[in-house]
């Protein structure tokens, strides 16, 4: 089994009011030094077969996924990667 | 600007409905081969520094914040890791 | 088209660290007054049919999916209800 | 102490990947006659003071706060409204 990650943020230029929120929030809780906070969605993907078997053309149909039903590209950038799955030790 | 992510994500052994509908519908919206779909947040702060000066001090920090504000650690894991800001080219 | 609305919000003992961050963030943004801050998730739901065309049997279907698929009732209470479609103006 | 309500959804016009994602599931898990899913956030704040004590000036404080820290209006509509607290019966 491999594990594929898609992270999912608004885009840079669309304003994250909530994370804004839990920003201007830490100095006051007694946390200095982090000028921005955004919130986005991970999800985290079993796929079968190993990592190795994850070809090109298995991680664009992934992409595709992720576009269609996880990310809003219109308001949403997305990043797919392969991770090793927890349990994959060798 | 050092950017730190944290990932929080439901305990492997609470069940996440939402990811699992997601999972189901994979297969008649044509793609096959996902076992399992879970959901989670990421935040991406934005720390003052260089991901350098991100001593052990400063990231045991980070990580009571995400404890304390980020994450609900009864149902919940999270991660902290340091990652190189979009910005920061040599 | 009738709409059903299903609300979905961590149970009352299951902390919510970010809406504490942001109602311990409200006094210093200038807001006073606010003793709790919790989200949670609304799913809006358009159903064939009229609103009085619901009957009691529909609703059933809908409180299991929303049990099944929208919440998870070991940490998250639900509620089901019908509104008015906006479009639904006699 | 009075409940006080933000419902923010995504503006009709900007597309719900994953509700969409979980209308295309339903069929297949065998609920049929759901046309549309979209997800928003709900938002439940604890007011200090009764219902009654919630004056035009003070949610309209709770709207512009609403406004500043709950929703992004770019891509948001929000609604704010006063319900009875779960523990204020008579």
């Amino acid at each position: 089994m491999a594990r594929v990650v898609v992270d999912v943020m608004l885009k840079p230029e669309i304003l994250d009011p909530q994370g804004q929120a839990v920003q201007r929030a830490l100095p006051r809780l007694g946390f200095e030094g982090i000028a921005d906070v955004r919130q986005g969605k991970r999800f985290e993907l079993e796929v079968e077969g190993s990592a190795d078997e994850l070809d090109d053309a298995a991680l664009a149909r992934i992409r595709e996924m992720a576009e269609t039903f996880l990310a809003n590209t219109v308001i949403e950038d997305f990043t797919v990667r392969v991770e090793e799955s927890e349990g994959a030790t060798a």
